[in-house]
C-alpha cells in the first residue's frame, strides 16, 4: 500500500474540471488526499497561506498563482510541484522550488503531441499545396479543372527543415518517418547521432533554409533566438517555401515575412505570431497563401486529458518513491520553451 | 542475365515524361527494349497498328486509349499490361485482356499513398477545427482571442469511421495507428480479423455514422454505391461532424450534403463531387465549414514517380519470369475503384 500525500490542485477555478474529468478525478483521489476540493488560486489570503502549512504535493496548471520564494517558505511540507501543462516559466520565476530541493515536473512531453500533429498536418497540405488549389478552384474559370497556376504539388521527396530538435521537433521527425519526405534538423545543442536516429541530418540554419520546402520552427523563445528568421534568412528560402511557427512568434521577424508573402513568395501557416493576437489590420489576413490561428496548435479540449494523465503517473512515481519520468531541471530553464 | 522484353509506353505524350524522369528511364531501358522513343497515343492509324505486332509488354498511364479485342488481336505478342496509374477501368473496358490470358497488373497501391497522406492531413486539421479557428480568427473582435464559437477541438480519443476498408482505407487506418484516435470501419467485404489487425472495428453503416466524429469514404463507385451517404444517412452524423471524400463524388447525395453543411450542422473536405468540377454556383464554394479542392489527393507532381516504380518494378518482376505484386483479376473489377 502506498502513501496518498496530501495534494493540492494549484490553478484557475476553471482549469481543474477541464483537466480531470471524473475518471481522473478518482485516481487523483485514489493517489492522493485532496486537501481541498476547490483548486488553489491564489497564495496571499490569510486563509490559502494556512492552506499551503500542510500540502506536500501541487499539481500546477494554467491560471497557477508565481510559486515565490515567500510563498514556499509558507509551505514547510511541500516536496514535489507537478505541472500538468507545458512550460513551468510562468509559475517558476525564479530558483525558489530548485534551492529548496523541492521536485518540480513538467507535462511538457504530453503536451507536445498536438502540437506535433498540428505540424503534421500543416507540411501535408503545405507539400500538396492545398491552399492554393483551393484558391484555385474558388477562382477557376467556367472551363478549367482549377488546378491551374499553381506551383508543383508534391509531397513525395520533399525536404522539411526542422529548426529545433526539442521535444515538439523530435516528434515531429518521427511522425514524418511514416512518410516519404528528406528531414534536415537546425540545433545547436543536439548530438548528430541523435538526429541521425531521429530520421534527420543536421546543418547549419543558413543551409537548412536555403534547402527546404518547408520550414517548421520548433525552438524555444529566448533573447538568441529572437528574429531567428530575420530578413536575411526568410531570402534563402526556395521560392514557394511554407513557414510553419507553431512555437513562438519572436522567431520571426513578421514584417519581414508579411512582405514576402504579400509577394507571394513564400507561404506560411502561423500559429503564434508578434504581436499576438495578430492586429486585425494586418495584411497577412487576407492572404491565401496564409493560415493564420489563435494559438490553438497546443493541447485543448479533451487534448488536456494527456496533461492530467502526465501529471497523475508524475504523482503516481512520487508516491511510490520512484524517479520521476519528466523532471525539470533548474540548468535546463534557460534553453526551455 | 534477364531478358530485356520489347516494351512500349502507352499514354499521353505529356504523360510519359512526367513518370520516366531520366533515372526512371534508365532504369526502363535496363529492364525492356523500348520499341520507340515515343509514347503510343492511339492504336487506329496503320503505322501504330504495325507498331503492335512487336510489344511483349505495355506500361499504360493516363491517357491511354481503350485496349479492345479488336487491339489486342492486333498485338498477337503481347504478354502483360502493367499499369503505372490506379484505375485500370479507363482503358481495360471488357474481359479481353484476360481472355487472352494477358497479365495486367496496376500502381494502384502507390496512388493510395497520397491519397491517405491527404486524408490524414484532413483528419487531424477537422479534428483540431483548424478551419473553424481560421474563420474565428479573422472575424473576432478586437477584443478576443479568436477562439470564439469554435466546437470542441481536439485530436484526442476522437472516433474517425473509414467507409470502405480498400487499399486507401486500410492505409488510413494504419497511419492513424500513430495517434490517438478510436477508428471504426464499415466494410461489408472486410474480414473482422483483418480489420481488427488494422486497428479498426468494423460496424454496419448506419452505427459507423452515428458514431464518427469524422467520417472518411474509401468506397468504390458502383451501382450499390451510389449515394451511400443520403440524406437519411447524414442526418445519422453527430453535429459538428465532418465528412472526407477523396473516393467519388458519386458516394454522397451533393444537395443533401450541401443542405447540412449550409445549416452549419456538418463540415465537410470534398476533393471530389458530383458533378465535377462542382459548379461556381455552388453554394458550397462560400462556406467556411466547406474545403474543396479540383480532385488533387492522387498521385500529382514528384509523387508519380511512385507510379512508375510501381510500373517498373513489376516489368523487372515479368522479365525474371516472377509473379507479379500486384496483379489485378477479372473478378476484382466490379468491385474496384
Amino acid at each position: 500500500m502506498t502513501r496518498r500525500p496530501v495534494t493540492a490542485l494549484v490553478m484557475s477555478t476553471s482549469t481543474a474540471p477541464q483537466l480531470f474529468d471524473p475518471p481522473r478525478l478518482d485516481r487523483l483521489h485514489a493517489l492522493a488526499q485532496l486537501d481541498r476540493p476547490e483548486p488553489l488560486t491564489e497564495v496571499v489570503s490569510p486563509a490559502n497561506r494556512a492552506r499551503l502549512r500542510e500540502i506536500e504535493v501541487m499539481i500546477t496548471g494554467w491560471g497557477s498563482p508565481v510559486l515565490t520564494g515567500d510563498v514556499l517558505d509558507a509551505a514547510p511540507r511541500l516536496r514535489a510541484v507537478l505541472h500538468a501543462a507545458g512550460s513551468v516559466k510562468h509559475h517558476l520565476t525564479d530558483a525558489s522550488c530548485w534551492d529548496r530541493g523541492i521536485l518540480v515536473t513538467s507535462a511538457a512531453d504530453a503536451n507536445a503531441v498536438p502540437v506535433a500533429e498540428f505540424t503534421l498536418a500543416a507540411i501535408l497540405h503545405s507539400g500538396k499545396r492545398v491552399s492554393a488549389f483551393v484558391e484555385a478552384y474558388r477562382r477557376r474559370s467556367s472551363d478549367s479543372t482549377g488546378r491551374d497556376g499553381v506551383p508543383e504539388a508534391s509531397n513525395y521527396r520533399r525536404t522539411v527543415g526542422i529548426v529545433g530538435l526539442s521535444r515538439i521537433g523530435r516528434r515531429v521527425a518521427r511522425l514524418l518517418q511514416s512518410f516519404d519526405f528528406t528531414v534536415l534538423a537546425h540545433d545547436p545543442y543536439a548530438d548528430p547521432a541523435d538526429a541521425e536516429a531521429l530520421g534527420t541530418v543536421l546543418l547549419p540554419l543558413p543551409d537548412l533554409v536555403r534547402r527546404s520546402d518547408i520550414l517548421t520552427l520548433h525552438a524555444p523563445s529566448l533573447p538568441e533566438t529572437r528574429n531567428l528568421l530575420d530578413r536575411e534568412t526568410l531570402a534563402l528560402l526556395p521560392d514557394h517555401a511554407t513557414v510553419i511557427n507553431t512555437a513562438r512568434g519572436s522567431l520571426i521577424d513578421t514584417d519581414a515575412l508579411t512582405a514576402e508573402c504579400v509577394r507571394g513568395r513564400l507561404n506560411a501557416v502561423l500559429d503564434v505570431t508578434e504581436p499576438e493576437p495578430l492586429p486585425l489590420g494586418s495584411p497577412l489576413f487576407g492572404l491565401p497563401n496564409v493560415q493564420l490561428t489563435p494559438h490553438i496548435a497546443g493541447a485543448m479540449g479533451s487534448e488536456v486529458h494527456r496533461l492530467a494523465d502526465a501529471a497523475l503517473d508524475e504523482l503516481d512515481r512520487y508516491a511510490r518513491g520512484l524517479p520521476p519520468a519528466y523532471p525539470v531541471h533548474l540548468r535546463d530553464l534557460a534553453r526551455m520553451a
